[in-house]
């Protein structure tokens, strides 16, 4: 039985009649139909009659009318409204805008407004700079994107990507006190994501670029790279990197093996993929064979785009060719971030003792991560509901923040491995264990941990 | 002496033998130099010497200055620091971003992000005008300029403009719990403009256009308006035009005249000056004549550009040509949004019996409002420190609340109209006087009255 999420959790409130055994009878229709119930209230009482909001969690969408209809089906019962709590929550948005300053009265306007402002525009205009001191380019981060690669959703578009881009500016502001806004383009176009975000970056302290499709994703960031002044990070790509660097060095202390001589397999050379293999490659380690849909990708292949090329020159020294499952034999790592259902736990078998394995492909990983257990020595996914998630959530707010503060230009290598080394070293050694290799999300020593790992780095480069 | 504002307040440190007459003297060298306290506040004490903080309002940077040297030159007396509160305040900007929802644990992450929010985005990709109601469209102006017209300070880009920016959206929130988020553009060109508004408007509610300079404003907001499903409010043009009416409206109650056979002249005919026409226009006003840096716009001249050739196919019935001056003699109502001190007292004198003058153009009026108000009935100017302030701030947090709460997709006539007598209407029969007719910023009946009245005329348009 699949687990019930509180991704789909409903309220349904009923009718019924106040008998003695009436509100177990609502517990048990709700169990008997698989859902998790986390809360019931009684919430009116009279004449005989209750009104009760009973709250669970289902398996998905159709689990929870099923539960529903459970609910309906019980003697005497009625059912009156069901709210879906995560509808609810998401009426009129995620998200809102504050002023920092009282707007009380006369004198506050003088300040705030008019006649005070035009002397801190004037200041602006005759110093330039000073944007980043005194307007909120000093704490400010735009997630932009086009809506076409969308968590499992693909290409959705701008407006149903936009709760995805409420969400992060959520987590940008709880775990790092980042201002960050939602830039939904309605354009596809290289040229034209190019142009716009180089138009409205004034604003910005940072540009954090999200859900926009490989390989488009790599000629947007690196041409906004070149023409602007603040930090441009594509999170899918850098984010995923950073984490998976972070847990892979941990579980190598898990396992006790060195990244020398460490055979890695990646499955998935898209945003995340190639991402992960640049910055493996940055720390050294060059005995990486990356598989895509064809399989192995080395120099003897033909065709390949600019990023493919990249990695066919500068991995798989070995020149491993051939599928997936035949490139993982006698491997050391395996990181997934491709599609569902690719291996089995027998492919696991074929790889190194102490075998590491991150199956990070969502909702389904590559791999069943309990019949990885049963190979590997250390096993990741992206999954809330297994130990050692793979979260983005790790490394962005932090990053950001310390980007911020450090008023950096630019991203460069060393201040992402500082990222990646600060969220390993979150996991204290004598907690290091083989189900505890990156720190939880909301473990609150990880975002500043970051910030001063990343202001420290960029403050060097500068 | 011209008036200190609170826009130039100064708080300056210092370090004073703690005597007797120690503060009786820092108070006095403040008001020799001419400078308003508005605090002193012993700060520390030891040893025989006092840090006294004192506050105060200057006429502007240079009398800050100087009431901070009358300081220094007190007897015993070291200045520490000088904090200028404006500055101080604007410290990282004046807007943050939170979430409206909680991101405790998580089921609060599954909600507010992956798994659950996959099923509101899908629920936006099956029906795309549910994103008006499950995202931040629902609350949503974007406040848009490209920094060309910004105050009095005029065109100076969009980082030194985006304080502006960021104190319309601070005024959205605290007068109509709208939330506005500054867009500022790094191009000029009209084209650019109306494609990078186009695609970003997803996020939006509606679009606040700002501070964009005359005659391209017109083709801005006219071209977003052919091609947004969204409202576009220039409010230079409009918002001014909307606060014009209501005041004109009273004004026009307290000395018994009507709208019918009104002589109306307008002294500038950029966003403002247009906008005012074409609002009075729509309520009956015809004659009016329309006034800019060459004279009187009428039919007999060529060379119009699309703006004032309407104005002159459209107003001044009597082909009434010449300067300001002489068209102003025998009008009624004298509306200036143009320049500093274009007309004196003796000018006001030619106009009507019960003459109406509003002197907006700011920081210095066309004519001074005392002169003028030895001469007319009413008069009111942009300013703070005289009575009648035409503030913007009395239209645009109501207006968009309203628009909003309609979700309605286009500005009408009839909205404006309605936004102009709600606003008009906040000042009861019984309260309405020469020096005061229309209410004040702070006065909490007014946004709401706007909106109310927006919504219903936007919902019958609908």
């Amino acid at each position: 039985m699949p687990n019930t999420s509180p991704g789909y959790a409903v309220t349904v409130r009923v009718e019924t009649p106040a008998s003695p055994g009436a509100t177990s009878a609502l517990v048990a229709a709700v169990s008997g139909a698989g859902g998790s119930l986390t809360a019931l209230d009684v919430v009116e009482s009279h004449a005989g009659r209750l009104i009760v909001d009973v709250t669970c969690d289902a398996v998905d969408a159709a689990h929870a009318d099923a539960v529903t209809k459970a609910l309906r089906e019980v003697e005497g019962v009625s059912v009156r409204k069901v709210s879906d709590r995560t509808f609810l929550m998401h009426l009129g948005g995620k998200l809102e805008v504050n002023p920092k300053v009282p707007i009380r009265h006369r004198d506050d306007l003088s300040r705030a407004y008019t006649p005070g402002v035009a002397r801190v525009c004037r200041a602006i205009a005759d110093n330039p700079d000073d944007v980043r001191r005194l307007t909120i380019k000093r704490n400010t981060v735009a997630v932009v994107t086009d809506g076409s690669a969308v968590l499992g959703l693909g290409d959705i578009g701008p407006a149903a990507a936009l709760p995805v881009m409420e969400g992060k500016a959520a987590l940008f502001k709880r775990f790092a006190g980042v201002d960050a806004w939602p830039v939904c383009l309605d354009t596809r176009d290289t040229d034209e994501i190019v142009r716009i975000v180089r138009s409205i970056a004034t604003v910005y302290g940072g540009i954090n670029l999200e859900d926009i499709a490989a390989p488009r994703c790599f000629e947007v960031e690196r041409r906004l790279r070149e023409e602007l002044d603040i930090p441009v990070f594509h999170d899918d790509q850098h984010g995923t990197a950073i984490v998976v660097l972070a847990a892979l060095t941990n579980a190598l202390r898990v396992v006790g093996k060195d990244k020398t001589g460490l055979r890695v397999v990646v499955s998935g050379v898209g945003a995340a993929g190639h991402a992960i293999i640049r910055l493996l490659h940055a720390q050294g380690v060059r005995d990486i064979v990356a598989c895509d849909r064809k399989g192995a990708v080395h120099r003897g292949r033909g065709g390949l785009d600019p990023a493919r090329q990249w990695i066919a020159d500068h991995t798989n020294p070995r020149g491993v060719a051939g599928t997936l499952a035949e490139a993982l034999a006698g491997a050391d790592v395996f990181v997934g971030v491709s599609a569902p259902n690719l291996l089995t736990g027998d492919d696991i078998a074929t790889m190194a003792r102490d075998a590491i394995v991150f199956a990070l492909a969502n909702p389904d990983p590559e791999v069943d991560p309990f019949a990885a257990r049963e190979h590997a020595a250390v096993v990741a996914t992206g999954r809330s509901d297994f130990p050692n998630q793979i979260n983005n959530v790790l490394a962005f707010p932090g990053f950001f923040r310390g980007m911020l503060d450090a008023g950096a230009r630019e991203i460069t290598e060393e201040v992402m491995l500082a990222a990646a080394t600060a969220i390993a070293d979150c996991v204290a050694p004598a907690e290091l264990d083989a189900g505890y290799i990156v720190p939880s999300v909301f473990d609150g020593d990880v975002a500043p941990a970051v910030a001063a790992a990343v202001r420290e780095a960029a403050g060097q480069g500068a």
